[in-house]
């Protein structure tokens, strides 16, 4: 529970307002769980703002996040709150006519196409899901991705979730929480289930 | 992202559907950004599956969850997964008829709903939010808490959130994630924003 009160008023040049409204970039880290589950609570605040939501999976499980997806898009259908576009790495991107044939390319395209909608302000919030793998592995570089996020035009916020963020990243970021993982259920041998873990 | 295969399986007479399948405890604690956000992921999960989701909200403020509120009545509401019900302590509860004097009794008629709810099986996943502030300040009893929680009947999964989760609800609880503060914008005078903080 956050105090309302900053212990720090810097001597930006802002106002209160400008200051508190201005665009951040998130990252959710670290083993435990709920890395991406807190990305898509955030997503519900969005979409009761009327905010135009994105969501990136830079996943290929098709069994993941179905349940965040639907209640989403269904959220996102009725009208009385934000848009919902639901993008996924699993299905080889609706943008993309060609085979891609791995997964790094898969990737890559996939922050090709955040460029181009941060660059037109599509979303006003982004969930770039497990996009910390492929920063994390070198396929895309984490410093384009540091200086596009810097220089995106308007308000737009940014979420990246995923494990091993890299530190620049994480330098870079506004709102950086580590999950660690305190207990898991896989550890006493009860594997995922439906409802719990999709 | 948990591997599919657990390091242990357990001689513990069950099937690995049966083990799958047990109902969990989840602690969400820590002093970082998404406890809660992650809790009410979760819920998104269990509307999708079409379970029966209360909410049990252990926090005074009006302006806190309002998007989260919003987003899970709607989608309870569009009969399409399963059922929200969302109460409110900043309320006084919808079933306390008389005044409540102090923060410390109306959290206690809360928990003395949700004792009443488990032995009724009224939800599939119970979201209390909040519950580990009135179990560290000692105005619930966390032993009677895990004693609830370890007899409640059928298939009911629940989530507490809060700083400062007792160490004992820590040992007890299948699930356990520690939200760290690794960075915040309120460190470098940014205050909460619409949409993002509720």
């Amino acid at each position: 529970m956050p105090k309302g009160q900053p212990t720090v008023v810097p001597d930006d040049g802002l106002t209160t307002r400008q200051r508190r409204n201005r665009p951040l970039v998130f990252v959710h880290t670290g083993m435990g769980k709920g890395k991406s589950t807190a990305a898509f609570g955030l997503a519900l605040r969005a979409w009761n703002q009327g905010w135009p939501v994105g969501v990136f999976q830079f996943v290929k499980s098709a069994k993941w996040r179905v349940g965040e997806e639907r209640a989403l898009k269904v959220l996102g259908e009725t009208g009385e709150g934000g848009t919902v576009a639901w993008h996924k790495m699993g299905e080889g991107w609706s943008w993309v006519q060609r085979d891609i044939s791995s997964s790094e390319e898969a990737a890559r395209e996939g922050w090709e196409q955040v460029k181009r909608d941060l660059a037109a302000e599509s979303y006003r919030l982004y969930v770039l899901d497990e996009f910390a793998y492929p920063l994390h592995w070198g396929w895309i570089d984490t410093q384009e991705v540091i200086s596009v996020l810097r220089d995106r035009p308007g308000t737009q916020h940014v979420v990246v979730t995923g494990r091993n963020a890299p530190q620049e990243l994480v330098d870079f970021a506004d709102l950086v929480t580590d999950m660690s993982k305190v207990k898991h259920p896989m550890d006493t041998g009860q594997k995922g289930q439906r409802g719990i873990e999709w």
